[in-house]
């Protein structure tokens, strides 16, 4: 093969769930592109990784030292929403549900591999409530075990603010889902959790 | 989202089968490497964009105006493997039965795509052949409807050459294929083509 097929393929097999073939695909799908294309995905790839911040009060990806959400002034500064990784503060804004403040975590707490509380910015999140009198706080992290210890162990921290209030998103059945596939401990915590429906 | 993050999102669901998520998977997961690692990447896509030739005698892809296999001496200079694309190259050159040479069409006749002969490098095939004095030509092209149409042409083509024998590759069931699952017309040409089995 040519060297330089050679290199680009095994380049663009190391990114996640891209094999040989598909990082082949990938390289000659780019031949057909202007050259000027291919240099604008490489630039803004290098612009991204060499130039991307955390916000130093949330942990959020950010193009500066304070997040788009952190500075922004129309925000409820009275909530913040923990959640796991960048990737979930997108899926949570794209409801437009949630006014607040986030805090990412950056991973969730697996002695399996190795990520003890330290590793998270645990610290940061009790800071930052202190500092700036937090009202809620709402835990967004998925139901693994990893997540649910993460919960509690979060949930201990914050136990010294007396007027905090520390909430946990809603488990159940989710839209679209049959209850038949569900498992046992989902549909007990969704019976147990049932709501009243209104006739009005 | 961080505008950065944004782009490096925007600019890889270009790619083919990449949509928003898998983007955003991706980029996600260059932040966890080393920057001189996305860097190697990027280089290489750019390097094999800017410098990647096609080979002045069959078309391949090459680093140089002549690809190794044409420039290779310890080839078989009197036969000519005719395939569609570059893939197949690599394709038959993975099985290390052939040690003849290439010639790249760059697509297959498809009227409904607008590609007609004059699209392919068919008369650099002709060419070639007359130049070098070629004895047989292997005409290994996929047996689509635009396949059929391309191997007709080119032997038509080929007609004018009186002691050029031209071939295909055999039609048949492929290994690990069920012969329930077999289209008639492939039944039907693989009975016909059928082969003594030989006790020896």
């Amino acid at each position: 093969m040519s060297k330089l097929l050679e290199e680009a393929v095994a380049e663009l097999s190391k990114l996640p769930g891209i094999g040989k073939r598909t990082a082949l695909r990938l390289a000659m799908n780019m031949l057909r592109w202007d050259k000027n294309d291919v240099k604008e995905l490489t630039t803004a790839i290098d612009n991204f990784r060499e130039n991307i911040k955390y916000c130093a009060r949330c942990n959020n990806l950010s193009d500066n030292d304070i997040c788009h959400i952190c500075s922004d002034s129309r925000r409820d500064r009275s909530v913040i929403c923990v959640v796991e990784s960048v990737g979930d503060v997108q899926s949570i804004e794209n409801t437009r549900q949630y006014n607040g403040l986030y805090h990412v975590l950056g991973g969730v707490i697996s002695p399996m591999q190795g990520i003890s509380p330290s590793d998270l910015k645990i610290d940061l999140l009790v800071e930052n409530i202190e500092k700036e009198g937090i009202k809620e706080v709402i835990i967004a992290i998925g139901t693994t075990v990893e997540g649910e210890t993460t919960l509690f162990y979060i949930t201990r921290r914050l136990a010294q603010f007396k007027n905090l209030k520390v909430t946990t998103i809603a488990r159940g059945i989710g839209f679209g889902d049959e209850i038949e596939y569900a498992d046992e401990l989902t549909i007990a915590h969704a019976l147990h959790n049932r709501r009243e429906i209104t006739n009005n």
